[in-house]
């Protein structure tokens, strides 16, 4: 990366200039685009803020960018001068193509986060570094030789990967499948983009749960699907409403999260589920039942998956490393009926042409590795005391301001705030005093509801969090 | 996987019937699958042909399954009595979906491959083993300690992958740029794709290189994009053939491979580079610049690629490891100005959440490896002594019935047949004799073209590979 050169006799300030009018004038910043913040660009550049304060003082005063209080410094739209007219206009094609741009919200928290490392985290649905099985990765990168072909790897996904989840998924989770019945993907988020993409059409309707984690995903409405809601109660869905939509909509898919469900945390009760399986069979109409959480329930005993119960093959399984391991391997899994998996797998190829088989000789390690089963039983635990430790400091800091119940396994807290708020000004405020969580309405919940994650921040920072954010609420 | 019980009771042929009716029963087999092959399932199980194609007319015989010579042995259609009619139609599903299914001919290559692994196989444009380092990936992991983060990475890529790429860019290929306008993707392929999904709408027209790869690739259709050609003479398409396509339909973006074009390994000249970019700038149209093949260049004069002369920002620049390092890596990137990655970042994160941090931490270790360019040197020796074998011997056999320019990099030579042939009957007497390529038709080229490529079968099997390519010539 450019940095200023300490020792010209050009000013810092002026170099920075120098630097961005170049970037504009090669379109390498065209316009339109955001300049990091102030604060930002000085800690990259190892200069003064103030340096970096005079450097856009200077661009603004040429006209070269634009400020606007809240949305940051960008380079000017009206002033074409400098930059070369001869420039594709990729305002207007990133304004375009198929593929919808995140949330608004979800960006916001990104920006925040990226803005300030030190916020506290509980937006992210990621485990915090400490609970990685991170001396097992190098210890297996370390000591076992690794002698793959380095080619393109069955596009299926690498044969000894697959077996020992059919082990894994055998022995935690009761379900009988075999590696011909199994697609490796980038973790679960690419098995829902392929589902998405390979088995619906733009037009057909479909079911997720209300609140849900699929609402947050703008693949669902880039894929052009009408989107119908179950609402999720104390034990989950209610079965009855998938006839109900059946026969309003012709829903053609259902897309399920039974165990410690995102956001809210409910697990499915059994009948419901016997109940479910039975409508779904009635009606000819799959489940994609996306499960990452499962192996995480507290009490070791984990719940089984509709997968395990399904006779029909009904049920599309999609489970993941992501939340249990380590999500930067990327590994995820689909169980599903051959045909689906060939259909998913001719079109990830076309997409990406496969997984590193790097990673997924290493998820294979370990999978295999007879350490597995006691890092599960840690990160139980320590998921369950950082859970405790949210549930205390809440319970203690706005007892009667917030409601909740707290979920037996998973990574967050569904939290109902006990008085009107816009969800969108609560989450400024808490940026403010340096903490993040997920405004309800992102996973297309009813207002006043928020999402805690108590996976990524350390256990110390939890009660700063939930006091930060205490404090933020008290501005309502 | 399964295998039959070698000290039971029941012989083997009826434990294969039992476990396939119980597939089918438990819908795991949906009617319409497609068995193995029966020599595939025998080398699978470990047990005799004959056991197999016993266990298959059982199946036949009370209607389970169905065979048709030529397209193998399917679940049967029409007999639903032991299957669950509870089951989804899983057929309709899989028919549907905006993403469609590869060519025709491509799934027929990759079948013949799966059923026969010691075919010679002139269809890949993937190296043989021994071309890739393996000794310096697993020396990397051996003795380079891994302390990288396991959690998600940042979504445009690990940092200091993208900082070893800007010095391999501006040292190879003459490229200036900076690792903000990066993108880290799983190889080439996404790139295209999510520029597919991303940038341009269904409606779109779009001009690509005739003959192409992206003829190849049905995520050009999947994206509804209307699609007119540049005809590739020898020394690359014609510019002023982009300003009529533009003035008629309007283009909005241009796919080309200016370096050893994939597949006739024609590249473009200065002259028409130069031009080409005047026009793309007069026009505002943006250039996909794909460039897999330049670091294999034989002479070692790697051609400076379009994006080195861009100053107007119109060059979305895309490059790999695949082609010269390690396909099994998925390590590709995409040069271009910061709006556009920002947007395709952000779609890729909803796609699949990033690549595997560990894939990128080799990668970046092996490209700023001391050894790094000794590995392109020798490979450049492999290749164009791979190259040689194949002219030598098409020249030796079939003298007058091909005419072929040999291109001076890349991985592939384009052969014309010279006389009237249907290449998709080409390619079914070839793999009769236990050689694949790839048939013109694939590209999009008029009738009577292949592609060799000389990467994947080793030294001695390329002599072979084109004998047994003359005999099956010699059938029409």
């Amino acid at each position: 990366m450019w940095k200023p050169d300490r020792s010209a006799q050009t000013p810092l300030y002026q170099q920075i200039v120098d630097h961005i009018e170049h970037a504009i004038t090669y379109a390498e910043l065209p316009p339109g685009s955001l300049l990091p913040s102030e604060r930002k660009l000085a800690d990259q550049l190892g200069v003064n803020r103030s340096t970096v304060i005079q450097a856009y003082d200077e661009l603004r005063a040429s006209g070269l960018v634009e400020s606007v209080i809240g949305s940051g410094t960008r380079i000017s739209l009206t002033k074409w001068g400098i930059s070369p007219s001869n420039t594709p206009n990729w305002r207007q094609y990133t304004e375009g193509g198929t593929f919808l741009p995140n949330h608004r919200l979800t960006r916001r928290i990104r920006e925040a986060t990226q803005n300030d490392p030190s916020i506290i985290n509980m937006a992210s649905g990621e485990l915090s570094s400490d609970l990685f099985p991170n001396e097992m990765v190098s210890s297996i990168l370390r000591e076992q030789p690794f002698h793959e072909h380095l080619g393109y790897d069955d596009p299926q996904g690498y044969h000894p990967l697959r077996e020992s989840l059919v082990d894994v998924l055998q022995k935690y989770n009761s379900i009988n499948t075999t590696k011909s019945s199994m697609l490796i993907t980038s973790g679960s988020q690419q098995s829902l983009y392929l589902i998405t993409q390979c088995l619906l059409s733009p037009g057909d309707a479909v079911a997720i749960e209300d609140p849900s984690y699929s609402y947050s995903l703008p693949m669902f409405q880039s894929a052009g699907l009408r989107i119908y809601r179950l609402p999720v109660h104390e034990d989950g869905i209610e079965p009855d409403d998938i006839m109900n939509l059946y026969r309003k909509h012709r829903i053609r898919m259902v897309f399920l999260n039974p165990n410690y469900q995102n956001p809210t945390g409910t697990s499915l009760s059994e009948a419901k589920r016997i109940k479910l399986l039975r409508i779904a069979a009635d009606l000819r109409i799959p489940i994609v039942e996306d499960d990452p959480f499962s192996l995480t329930t507290f009490d070791g005993n984990v719940p089984p998956p509709l997968k395990s119960m399904d006779t029909d093959g009904t049920v599309l399984y999609i489970g993941s490393l992501s939340k249990v391991a380590a999500s930067g391997l990327r590994i995820g899994w689909m169980v599903a009926p051959q045909t689906v998996i060939e259909r998913l797998t001719d079109a990830r190829q076309q997409m990406d042409f496969g997984l590193s088989i790097l990673s997924q000789w290493a998820a294979q390690r370990l999978l295999a590795s007879e350490h597995f089963d006691q890092h599960i039983t840690s990160l139980r635990q320590a998921l369950f005391q950082k859970q405790q430790m949210m549930v205390q400091t809440l319970q203690e800091v706005l007892e009667d301001k917030v409601s909740f119940v707290p979920p037996l396994g998973g990574l967050n807290l569904w939290c109902k705030i006990n008085q009107t708020i816009d969800d969108g000004k609560l989450l400024e405020e808490a940026i403010k005093r340096g903490v993040v969580f997920v405004p309800g309405s992102v996973y297309g919940s009813e207002p006043g509801y928020i999402r805690f994650s108590y996976a990524k921040p350390k256990l110390e920072d939890i009660r700063r969090g939930i006091l930060a954010f205490s404090d933020a609420l008290k501005q309502f």
